[in-house]
């Protein structure tokens, strides 16, 4: 990647796929099973402002499964989403969806969660799926240990992950050289892994730098750990990440968390939150959340955010959305994502500018203190 | 209303109203709540070719209350649809949701089917409750007789639907004169009932039409009659209906049943059926019925109808609908509904245009033959 400026440890930069440029920091959209929870397809993703799609594996793996995605053409063809598109491994949802996990050197042994059908997926199974799906950026095959999980255990997984990254480098080059293969230039990117352990961070970020991979993630955070223990792993490893690599700190987080985390020197992320809240009625604006199904919504006939642009703000008020979530209406759920995505997408593009016209300390010290509280 | 055009009984014609102009026949889109099932809003509404939005005044009064609704400036604002609004009376509802009925000549007293909250409507009530929603077009409150019924409660049940409607109308002559009232112009249209009884369904009609009203409804039907039943009573009544004022058949029906009902003189038409039958996957097209859970759509890249032009047929296929249905995504129902209510609006649209151009006839013998089938 292209890193144009850096403000401290902060970088303004762009990113080439085959599917198009991102510009960064960037937020990545999730779309799990090919669409975005709360009825949006690739359209309404172009509508907010979204630069990345991410699918994820295991769920396409299941169903509709990935053979017959790449029957028909891989993941763009299938979704309409025309834009990059991130694949993740398929392993963070092994460890948390399915049932009766087996780990062992090969891979993984798992249940599928929605019928327990016996499966199994290792780095070249993962290669082989992300390869079918034809996404933009397939992510490596790693364990999510646990957390806390101890030094000793966190060690040998870590040791594990490189062993698993090894092969997954070798089988998506196999992968790109075959002539069936849709995406024969599928980048692929490493996660760092160690838990809550400084050595073992710092140790694998320093192995995994050295494997000449297209982008670097942070892995296994937020999950549940204290997010000062977070930004101090990012601190921790980020001096060894190469500086020409694009930087992924994977499933994060609050506006304030991305903001702290593009502030350590950060270009990538994605997170469920901005649509997952917006389905209960969360939603985010620039003087902080709230949350709509609240009583005093019931005759506010302003926008969710008087200063938002989105399809929602520009076309409906706070009571009448609290009065769908009320009415079980779908509706409410819709337009609530619509602006949530928005918000996520339009915070990096403010940061972006930020950082182009020199104002990202100012910005960072002011919205830190302002986006994740409650009004 | 004024009719351009006679083929037959089938009339093309145009019907103003203080919110525009209503090209006939038409379809009226439902959003019981103040939205579409399915998650659509006003501008999806555009976009599917919708000319009148019709809401439910029963679920309206109930919740967020029509009270709200008048405070808040009437449904178009709270909506954001400005075309023509048509509300029910919520007799219907109250007569098929509600607990507890009790009807007597000043009205119905019944529990509210979300908390069991006991309430009264009469003509008064339904009249006050649809000005304070300001809807373009107010429906009289009317008994719906259970079908079957017999003579005798269907006769006494019509005159009392008669003395209601005089109600209706001294009720709204003194509403749209107070100061108050968002929609002084708001039209009243009367309800023909009578059951499955010729003598009383034409002695009601022109009982009624002799009352000055803006609109005439047939009431009572597709509640499980046979469609031979609906459309001998279409014939029967259509005569005595006002050959000057729009003519609507109310809750009707599928693609056939309303190129049926046009080609016996209605103009205007709402039915859930669009909506109800895409969130389960059953699409419409110009060829038949789809279902598209069938496993012969896994694989299949076309459009649900390839001669559609709905945001649903230019970007997605079978397969990925399909799909999304199997993984319950909410976008599944969406891009379903829009399709099907874009197909019902597109059908009068054609319904129209056959006959400006003077092929109604065989417009109406081509598709009376295959819209119904299943593909």
């Amino acid at each position: 990647m292209k890193v144009f400026k850096k403000i401290g440890y902060a970088r303004r930069g762009e990113f080439e796929t085959v599917h198009g440029t991102v510009q960064t920091p960037a937020f990545m959209n999730v779309a799990t099973c090919g669409a975005i929870k709360g009825g949006l397809d690739a359209g309404d993703l172009r509508e907010v402002g979204c630069q990345v799609m991410l699918c994820n594996t295991y769920h396409m793996h299941l169903r509709p499964g990935d053979k017959l995605v790449h029957e028909l053409g891989g993941l763009h063809k299938f979704t309409g989403w025309r834009g990059p598109i991130l694949t993740d491994s398929g392993g963070f949802q092994v460890f948390s969806l399915a049932n009766l996990r087996k780990i062992t050197e090969e891979g993984v042994k798992f249940a599928s969660h929605i019928d327990g059908t016996r499966l199994f997926i290792g780095p070249e199974e993962s290669m082989q799926i992300q390869s079918n799906l034809a996404s933009t950026i397939a992510m490596a095959f790693d364990e999510c240990v646990e957390n806390p999980a101890d030094h000793a255990y966190s060690a040998a997984s870590c040791a594990r992950t490189t062993r698993w990254l090894e092969r997954c480098q070798k089988e998506m080059a196999r992968l790109n050289s075959l002539p069936e293969t849709i995406n024969k230039q599928q980048l692929l990117f490493g996660i760092n892994q160690g838990c809550v352990y400084d050595d073992l961070r710092v140790a694998h970020m320093k192995e995994i730098a050295t494997m000449g991979l297209d982008g670097y993630a942070i892995g296994g955070l937020a999950v549940g750990e204290p997010t000062e223990v977070m930004y101090h792993v990012i601190e921790q490893v980020e001096p060894y990440m190469p500086t020409d690599k694009i930087r992924y700190l994977m499933g994060v987080g609050t506006p304030v968390n991305i903001l702290e985390a593009v502030h350590r020197g950060v270009d990538l992320f994605d997170c469920v939150m901005p649509p997952r809240n917006a389905r209960h009625g969360h939603v985010f604006t620039w003087a902080g959340r709230r949350n709509l199904n609240n009583e005093k919504y019931a005759k506010d006939t302003a926008p969710i955010d008087e200063t938002c642009t989105c399809p929602t703000c520009r076309n409906h008020s706070r009571a009448y959305i609290r009065h769908l979530f009320k009415a079980n209406e779908m509706l409410a759920m819709r337009l609530c994502v619509v602006h949530n995505l928005h918000f996520y997408n339009t915070l990096m593009e403010r940061i972006r500018e930020s950082m182009d016209d020199g104002t990202w300390e100012q910005f960072y010290d002011q919205y830190r203190q302002i986006l994740d509280t409650r009004i």
